[in-house]
């Protein structure tokens, strides 16, 4: 699926602010074709740097009083890889892959071992698998309110658990944590959400079944195969779209997202098992 | 029913040590023929004081540096007020007595406040009653593990909630919590358990319908009919069978309750309604 | 010193929403000649509450949807007892009223027993008195930023310790946990406060020192001598001026408190050992 | 100053059970002629990984039900870099390595995030550098006891800030707590640490000045130049000696490390600047 998408940020900058950006498409392979263009204004110098873990790409940029913005377009084509949720099977802890064992530990907005009683009450009975995973988006698709408002930065995955209410970032801090609880490794995930209203950068969760990441999305809000990748990381803390170290006032922000292959029908919302982040080799 | 009971406190006192003491069994209405005697050793002066409002029994004492023993021995015939759950109806907060208005607010292990959308997904819907606070104490029952040692004298409810295990005192904060979120004042009782095994202060919760409170207990533990009661407070903090001021250290604890009517088989353990505080009328 | 001050509030009733109101001047001796009159509109019936341990007058109304008001105006001549502060003295816990014994328990926003080692390290070595809590007080006005909107409804004394912003409430609560932690009875109070700018509800608190209650305010926002005092409890949960029980919208409120003897001039702040509470007689 | 060291793990295996061990010394380039060995009884397969971000050692075991041992010993020429305290400047954001930037993060026992203020109070005006990352040990040292039991494995930073007591773990976190705040990138490390009373793991901070990481310990139980690395992470969450995934029983540890070159006078306890980590090359 071919998408035109990109963001505008605006800052009034009142004292010089040191801004550390994560808006850009990550390079993956299933990013096909991807072409995009980051410009600020004024023209300052652009550090880019990509985290050699995860892909992310960070843009450092220096900013002087005035006014102070981020444009981003970018077109690419999505491919997403799809199976049958039945044959996608959870792993066994030793046959991880070593470097996926970090997305098994509790993280700022992830407080995972508070939740292993927790998690073994609701989910632990459950066949092992995709559909356990997708058993977890449904519960906090009925168990937590999406309400805007209700958390701020600071608000953990417990927290959501205790208030039942949250943005998309607490569905998915929840997600993760039940996920890390029960032995699944799983991560946050930042993108532009196609058909997601209204507009905004989105965050989903991916938890590691079968040697390969996969998409899941407790708020039910966007496709799972219409989800074009910024970052991924522990929890929110690692994967702000912006960063700033300095005085400065945020102006409002815009996202967009389009089809751009002449089919402009939205494809329905799915819960077929969905990857689009590079497979990974299990160790032998 | 007719009981025999006490307890034998020890301490070893490093410092002069104040205390006050909460182990008296209530001078109630339904507890008939109360005979009872409370002695410490060395045999210093004792304070007494009844709380207005509760009607707690606080004993006042003065430790001098060495051994410090209380020893309290009671005999009562408990009389119990039954009813068809049915019949027993919650009160809209207009309705309630003034008096009563503080057991619905948030307390040091209740913070009821933190709960309205986790008690109404979970039991708002449900028949209003008996029944609904009975429904509380399944829950409980079925999703809290009673585990020795984890919880300490911090725990809070909510933290309850998310470990999903606890003691007594924890099981009845919860039900607490639950009731004042819905509405309903409750509270904590601390009692002589007649069947508890093995025999401890035990804490059970009471909530306030048809103007009268009702016994609960989501440890399913003992038989309502055979509490009988110490103090009432809106949580732990104020229903320390010990609380001391001064550098000491508590020895060993022992308590009983027996039967003394000649009918010495184990009554089953009950889900009627049970109450045993003296009715208080509603406000016209 | 003669005042003359009042509200009003303001609702939006939704659904049938009934409120306790605690906004009335206490009816204490040293208010004297006290003249007031409330009254909602429209014209509903009040049902009214002085609560038997603290004094605090509840009114209790039901209003129905559409606009609900409530207009308050009293007159008053505060007197005020003053004293040397180096004459008054901290008590030994066995020579407390035992009824005071409550004001020494954590409570929902103050969980004083998590902060014995903090109290100590901080104040447990200065002299004892009247001058130890007002060390209390300006620490917390050296240490902790006066900062609308840092915190909300469900913040804690100890979540201020942290993030050292707060409101009048969050100051008053942190200044009751240092005392409690310390052995020191203290209560939160709810007041009009002469030359507060702006003016709103005003919360400050009281230890119990020398067989009194003493009045301190950590945010030194306005004289000691000029706070007419609505309610105490142990913390904000007990003494909220509205507590509504439906659905409606509360809009604006309006708050004043002027001299009304002819002595405009306001009186500077100060340290004086102020209290305004009846005395209570220390047990024999 | 050359080093033996070693350690000795038991377990009692009840189910299969999956340990990642991080046990062994670090191959830093500072640590000379290292030779060691490890040896797991009885002798199942080991799978190794180096972590590429921090070069911490893992070693995957599959423990089948009985005994099972882990016997470590090594030797090391631990090499330090050392530096005059007034030399070592603390560097601007915008100058940091991408890399290093994670370190700045909040992390699960590290919210960094909600002591901004307390940070700046305590630390905001001092000079930048060595001494003000040195001044907040002193902080620590004052401000916190070290009392054994004082925390559990679910304790953060905040916690410790408020109960004021802890162990070498929580100490450690509060450093990178206070720092990270300030903005200054922080991590933990665990040790062998020569001259702790009685041996443990022991683990200290890093924080990263003037393009290297420099070692601080508020705990002063050790001296900086005979802490030998095992390894650095985020937080606690990442650096765990042992972490078991299957039902087992573990028994005692034993820690040792003893001078090896025939100097066996103990150092003294330095607040020299110390480094011990390969330098990093600041970005252009």
């Amino acid at each position: 699926m071919k998408f035109k998408l990109g963001c505008a940020l605006q800052y009034k900058i009142v004292d010089e602010t040191l801004f550390i950006f994560n808006v850009e498409v990550a390079q993956l392979g299933r990013h096909i074709d991807l072409v995009d263009n980051l410009v600020c204004k004024p023209d300052v110098e652009l550090l880019r740097y990509v985290a050699p873990g995860n892909h992310n790409r960070y843009v450092r940029a220096l900013a002087e009083p005035g006014e102070f913005t981020l444009s981003y377009t970018a077109e690419v084509d999505l491919e997403v890889h799809r199976a049958d949720p039945a044959t996608v099977q959870e792993m066994n802890v030793r046959d991880l892959p070593l470097d996926i064992l970090p997305y098994l530990l509790p993280s700022r907005f992830v407080p995972s071992d508070r939740l292993a009683d927790y998690a073994y009450r609701e989910f632990g009975r459950l066949p092992r698998g995709h559909a356990r995973v997708s058993a977890i988006c449904s519960w906090i698709y009925q168990n937590i309110d999406y309400k805007r408002g209700s958390s701020d930065s600071e608000t953990t995955a417990t927290e959501i658990l205790i208030q039942r209410a949250g943005v998309c970032r607490d569905f998915a801090h929840l997600g993760i944590a039940f996920c890390r609880a029960l032995g699944i490794p799983a991560r946050l995930v930042s993108c532009y959400a196609f058909g997601l209203d209204p507009n905004d950068f989105h965050a989903v969760f991916e938890a590691y079944l079968d040697g390969r990441w996969w998409l899941f999305d407790g708020t039910r809000q966007a496709s799972l195969d219409g989800l074009v990748r910024i970052g991924v990381g522990r929890d929110a803390a690692e994967i702000a779209f912006s960063t700033p170290f300095g005085n400065m006032e945020p102006g409002p922000i815009r996202i967009w997202i389009d089809r751009s292959d002449g089919q402009p029908e939205p494809q329905p919302r799915t819960t077929d098992a969905i990857s689009t982040d590079t497979p990974v080799l299990v160790a032998a």
